[in-house]
């Protein structure tokens, strides 16, 4: 009798080549597999809602698989837990019905974004960002407008063609599309996008890190990242807040800025339908 | 004209080993001369306050050294962030008096230690520790008695003999004793000794996190680490709190508990005469 799993993951990704399985790679979904194979002596591949990129965290993560073992959820929990490495730790376990998908499933995510600025309207003197806060957060060496990045966030909230905002080259969800000989659907609707600042108490000063937060039905591949960069070129006032509504209009790649770096990202929630 | 400096760091020693210069390891003090030498072209061994042990931390470990090269302050700071990695931060820089060495010239040193119990009293369940903490935070496999921990580290305040906490093996203070012809002095000075409860926002759950803090005029090898691991026999009830007492006057390293890990451990600040 299989039993269909999901687990809740939260990972340090730091020292992980992302989630996807590689050969010769140290991966998250390889690392889970292996502890899943010394726990159950199964081989099972467990499927993630989404790919997180090489460096990308999550509090949140979700995954699926099926397993012949009879185990006691808690079991499960607690002998994963024992295996797998202290940057990787199982959250949740519970059985769920053989048509969860991790992936398939998925009725949105939540993500969040860490950007730590060193420079400060306010004083000339570079700040200096805690040791402790570095593998988690983007260093950014510039000051940064945070009522200008907040306005510019607001503008992507709703139904858009993020194409300006989605990798250059092909991603999973576009490939599966042309497989199926069908034109990708770059349309994605964000109900949270909103720039804060948040104290951290750990930092070596009073320093406040800057945090992106956004919420949408889904995401096209470095969609969070590259919406990030954008938002970094308006803070540090190379562009304005109001040309994020042009170049969404225009659907390209070249219209938007760069791509932020991994380490401030994480996959903070799945959701699900209840 | 030569220039002695005073550099105050905060590191994340997880990966490296120890602060000590070592052939074909990467140590902190191997790093930060090397960024010396990148900056100023001058070969120098910046000394510490203490060697702190590999894996242990610090949000105020203190160098000193000296330069022939003339660079302000500011510009020293700012060149040795760009070249050390995010792991090593310079706070501070600082011309001083000749005089001033970071290890001679200290007169106290306060540490804290960090301890993430994953059993509780009040729930059967274990807790799980979220990824971010565990690089800086000693995950402890039973529960632990707060109370109990708090009442034996009060016993330790004030001037005793500490051999029964100092590493059994020579340490450079009883090698420096012995080298001269002195017999080694076990006799310190605590003036804090406290057990506390600190809630962080980052961890999986409303965790908290038991907190070591220890200030005195100067620590043994192994010391704090060795204090720690008593206080966690206490805590998980497998000694009474009242036994601190008959362990330090044995002056017997076996009497006392093991070694907590190094990854909890952090150096906060070194005291000078002002």
């Amino acid at each position: 009798m299989t039993t269909h799993w999901k687990l809740t993951l939260a990972y340090d990704g730091t020292d992980f080549h992302g989630w996807q399985v590689q050969p010769g790679q140290r991966t998250l979904q390889g690392t889970l597999a292996q502890a899943l194979a010394a726990v159950t002596g199964e081989q099972v591949l467990p499927q993630g809602s989404g790919r997180t990129d090489a460096g990308v965290h999550a509090l949140g993560q979700v995954t699926s698989f099926s397993l012949a073992t009879a185990i006691p959820a808690a079991n499960l929990m607690r002998a994963l837990n024992h295996i797998l490495p202290d940057a990787i730790r199982v959250l949740a376990a519970e059985p769920v019905a053989a048509a969860f998908h991790a992936r398939h499933s998925a009725r949105g995510k939540l993500y969040q974004y860490r950007v730590f600025p060193t420079r400060s309207s306010e004083s000339q003197a570079g700040r200096v960002c805690s040791p402790f806060l570095a593998r988690t957060t983007y260093v950014f060496p510039w000051a940064l407008d945070l009522a200008a990045m907040q306005q510019a966030a607001q503008l992507v909230l709703g139904e858009h063609d993020f194409t300006s905002f989605a990798a250059a080259d092909p991603d999973a969800t576009s490939r599966r599309s042309a497989e199926q000989g069908r034109v990708p659907n770059m349309v994605r609707t964000l109900t949270v996008s909103e720039w804060t600042a948040s104290t951290e108490a750990r930092s070596t000063e009073s320093a406040s890190v800057l945090l992106y937060t956004v919420r949408g039905n889904g995401f096209l591949h470095h969609m969070v990242r590259n919406l990030v960069g954008t938002f970094l070129e308006v803070g540090r006032g190379r562009i304005g807040a109001e040309a994020i509504s042009a170049i969404l209009a225009a659907r390209d790649r070249s219209q938007a800025g760069p791509t932020a770096a991994a380490c401030g990202l994480f996959l903070m929630q799945v959701e699900y339908e209840a």
